[in-house]
């Protein structure tokens, strides 16, 4: 049994959280487990708990207006009988005897409604007269432990109405667990009687006040986000992803080896990276930009014509009307980004001279070198995989690619995994293994999330998850991967391709999606699309990677054999024209005790991805970074 | 029971690893656990099994000179008792018997010797004479897996003698489990009859081929650091350190939440921060080194000083003449400290000025604005803390401090936690019953790296690890913890305290080495010297923050009730002079449903340092960053 599984079982005295609050998880499952089996929340009833959260939503109820406190007392003994038909005097009253109750109960315990008012209010009744109308306030309140809500029922009397009413406010009270005052979908209620803080919200200003705020609206709001019920399932299926991730490794004899986020050297040898600095730093765009400039061509410029072109293409798709000339903006849109593409590239390779500028004194700089964000672990990953055997990390690796992809962000979380004296084959075992457990663990662990996004985002999150648990990969290599696709007639794809050209995303996920309906595994890729680490196959051509693509999401896993010939690495790195002295290290393991190594990268926040329906990675990484985006 | 302790007890087939090859804590463990109870290594003899591994120590034995093979040939079938009485020919004859079994086995199954060559050998039986004189290689194998080594042996006929013999060779070998040959401390090896790999070592160049680095001398060879059996030690007891903290949250219902690495908030205030960029950037020092050339003070002469100075100390101390002049000394010595450091201070306050600049254009870097790695991930988990309840992250955080401390480096991870609707009290139990834990599952897990941390690091470890279990912490305020060092006599601390001058490390671990000998914890700092967000107390002039101070390595975690009223925080972020349009999103959890909030951050790096006696931190990290140290 889980750990996860244990918690939900755990009686609700003593209480294990360290601010002595109940989780309302442990209430709600509690009660839905007892509900399965038919005997509602009888044992829950009676039972005085402090719960703390925010509300989701509420209403106030005035009391009918009541009998004013004179009346009341002069009606003392038989008023009862004369109001007996007045069914509502009568609700009123019966709502009021738990109210009446509890506050004998605080005057007989620890009192939390100040002695003095309470003192007055029974000394000189008749002030009750001033005081607004009374009112009882039902709020729904949710502490992100679960989906669902617990309602708070609470007498005007504890608090003031318009303080607790806002969506958004935080609240954490006292008091027993009763049946529903009214039928409805709840099973059990609080009824407080002790409020021990109020963090109130300012209304106006308070963005998630507004109902149904859409996903890209709420990324600049990261802060809040959680707070959304969206938001909030999608981080505590995230939490189940990443425990389950230690919990494979450390039951396979994995170490956890935490690599370095700062590092000198570029692991995949074409990324775009983030400089680490401590020196002053100044704008050299415009003199990047100038060099297009006379030459003629601006990236700008021809951007504003892609982003046209692509509006183009679309009114054609939609129209339906000219196959032909539909073919041609394509053709054309495909030219236009291809350039763009170029002339990106370009620049960044002007940025990344620029950098190498010997005006740049980097050995002025906190490391006396020239430092960037890691793009990957996985060359470190292999120093350790070479004396411990089989190592893995997970931690946030970095890639200043200003692409708006749904599936990249700036920082990243990955799960890399190396082992030493182990061939293609093992990767691809392990990596599959690890995935099928992942969705294992998400199914045993989070059943009520799950059903919320079948509910709201996707539908077939229980089918997606159950596949990869029970079907093994479609194996095709590359090579047949693109026979395949060759001969796909039903659908035309936005880029074409040749061997030796990476498939693209969208070509990847017809795979998946369309082809195999299941995932689908990619290996030997061309060498001249994977990193120069990844081990030469014998043909010359081809290199031992692997890709795992799954429906929905693409390319989920990326793994290889890593190369273990000095001689062979040695030439990759020649061929590619990378600077050869940043691999010296890694170059010294292949120079001594050099072994077999094998490995792959799990994309974490794809998985999150795949495993709620999600289409936009932004929306499930707790603050997502991106061009342009970093606002806390 | 643990999966740690699960693994040590499976049988050793079917093999449980990808790579098929049995881990040597499998067959090691195996069998001291047999051993423990007197029946030997009785169930692993005669197993056949595939290792790998590196070359700990090796050695080679000549055979005795042989009998030519003709002689052997015409000897045959009444040659051996005419050589029994000559024992040494006996030894021979027996240590080859079962690599000629093995030669049989290996005709009979999949052959890795090459069959041209047995061929060629068993035909031509006289080309024997003109092979090198054959030879047993016995090395000692290590796979990282645990401190135990496996001693193989391998015929010289199996494998050139010269090419596995040094240290650091990598090794693939299949085998029979045997008893061993000779009497010794082992109780097991394994006679090879396959070679299926071997990474051979640039003897000359290879720097483990020296015996007994010195550990600082093995930092700037990271990536060869875990092949010694220290690093490699250290590493399996962080890895128990890691996978036990993910338990400890998991166990408590917190939500694990990636925080951000780059960020545009700096949490405490007052760090060094690494600027990440995409920008060109230019060495800005010689300006500022200009500006105290023109005040006729350089940094670089103060240092210096300094230097010589504490030589001077360290002198003075040794000779033990002059009390007076010694402490003269000492009182220079710390002016000259001083002013360093007050140079330094305004030295990154100048670069932070100059990064302010306006000439600086953020609005062209990746994020348009500018952003740092962060040093805290604390304020960014109150965030989610304000919506899921109980939070915690594990990640890298970062500060570009250039000290030599043996406790710093540029980059070290934190285990940070956050708590909804919890106090002071609440963090601290916490905070207790983590590190609690933290120690008990190293106890229970680690115990044969920790009985190599007591005979080559620390015999006091285990003790140390026990009092943590066993003994709570000394409590303290902060000014009580003032009044008992004022009353210490026996020492002379290098810096005086006045109250609301932050208590120095060596104040802290005196505390907790010699005056309590335990773990002692103090609380109510003086609002100067803790963050703007830590919450103010009912006095005004401290603040519900508290650190956890353990002997040995001094404060190993800070934890604090965090500042939940707008007002306040405010008026702290006022007074402090921060600027406080960087902390809006964060003041915006204080406007809309505030809550009380705690939490604590424990230095993971640290607590590594603690668990294992070593004394710098960089000894303790995969791959150290600092001050001029980031070499792969």
């Amino acid at each position: 049994m889980s750990t996860q599984q244990q918690h939900h079982q755990l009686s609700l005295s003593p209480f294990n959280l360290y601010s002595n609050r109940v989780l309302l998880k442990t209430l709600l499952h509690h009660h839905a487990h007892d509900h399965d089996h038919g005997d509602g929340a009888v044992s829950l009833v009676g039972q005085r708990v402090l719960v703390g959260g925010w509300v989701k939503s509420s209403k106030e109820v005035k009391n009918k207006p009541s009998p004013s406190p004179s009346s009341l007392i002069m009606d003392d003994g038989f008023g009862e009988t004369t109001r007996n038909k007045d069914v509502s005097c009568v609700e009123i009253l019966q709502s009021r005897i738990p109210l009446v109750r509890s506050i004998f109960h605080v005057l007989g315990g620890k009192s939390y409604v100040p002695r003095k008012k309470l003192e007055h209010s029974s000394q000189h009744p008749l002030k009750a007269i001033m005081l607004p109308q009374p009112s009882t306030v039902y709020l729904l309140l949710t502490d992100g432990s679960c989906v669902s809500s617990l309602q708070v029922v609470v007498d005007s009397s504890l608090a003031q109405p318009s303080n607790i009413l806002p969506t958004g406010t935080c609240i954490l009270v006292e008091g027993e667990l009763v049946k529903p005052s009214s039928e409805g979908k709840h099973f059990i209620e609080l009824k407080a009687d002790k409020v021990l803080h109020i963090g109130t919200v300012d209304t106006d200003n308070y963005m998630l006040s507004r109902k149904r705020i859409p996903l890209d609206l709420l990324r600049d709001y990261s802060h809040f986000r959680p707070r959304t019920t969206t938001v909030a399932t999608v981080m505590r299926i995230r939490n189940v992803l990443s425990f389950a991730t230690h919990s494979f490794f450390n039951d396979h004899a994995f170490i956890d080896v935490q690599v370095p986020a700062i590092t000198t050297t570029d692991s995949e040898g074409f990324s775009n990276l983030f400089k680490v600095t401590t020196l002053h730093q100044k704008a050299d765009k415009e003199k990047v930009n100038s060099i297009y400039e006379t030459e003629g061509v601006s990236l700008e410029v021809v951007k504003a014509a892609a982003k046209e072109k692509s509006n183009q293409v679309e009114n054609l798709k939609r129209s339906e009307s000219n196959r032909e000339a539909l073919a041609a903006a394509i053709h054309d849109l495909r030219k236009t980004n291809e350039l763009a593409s170029h002339l990106e590239a370009r620049e960044n390779k002007t940025i990344e001279a620029s950098l190498k500028d010997d005006k740049v004194d980097s050995s002025k700089d906190f490391f006396l070198c020239p430092t960037y964000l890691s793009v990957s672990g996985r060359l470190h990953l292999a120093s350790y995989a070479s004396a411990l055997g089989n190592v893995y990390s997970f931690g946030p690796r970095f890639q200043a690619d200003k692409t708006d992809s749904a599936k990249h962000a700036a920082e990243m979380w990955m799960v890399e995994a190396e082992m030493a004296f182990a061939q293609l084959k093992d990767s691809m075992n392990c990596a599959n293994d690890f995935l099928k457990y992942l969705c294992k663990r998400v199914l045993e662990n989070c059943s009520e999330d799950l059903k919320f996004v079948a509910k709201r985002i996707d539908n077939a999150c229980f089918d997606r998850l159950q596949q990869i648990v029970s079907v093994s990969p479609e194996m095709l290599s590359y090579n047949e991967a693109i026979d395949v696709l060759r001969k796909v007639e039903d659908k035309k794809f936005e880029t074409n391709f040749e061997c030796g050209i990476d498939l693209t995303t969208e070509h990847l996920s017809y795979l998946a999606d369309a082809v195999y309906k299941k995932p689908v595994m990619i290996y030997n890729y061309p060498k001249e699309v994977r990193p120069f680490y990844v081990r030469l196959n014998d043909d010359g051509r081809t290199v031992a990677a692997y890709d795992l693509i799954v429906p929905k999401v693409g390319t989920i896993i990326s793994g290889s054999q890593n190369e273990e010939r000095l001689n062979v690495i040695t030439s990759r790195i020649n061929e590619l024209g990378l600077a050869r002295e940043k691999y010296e290290w890694y170059l010294d393991l292949r120079r001594n005790g050099t072994v077999k190594h094998s490995g792959f990268t799990l994309k974490f926040d794809i998985m999150v991805l795949f495993t709620t329906g999600l289409s936009n990675v932004r929306d499930v990484i707790p603050f997502p970074r991106s061009y342009g985006k970093a606002n806390n």
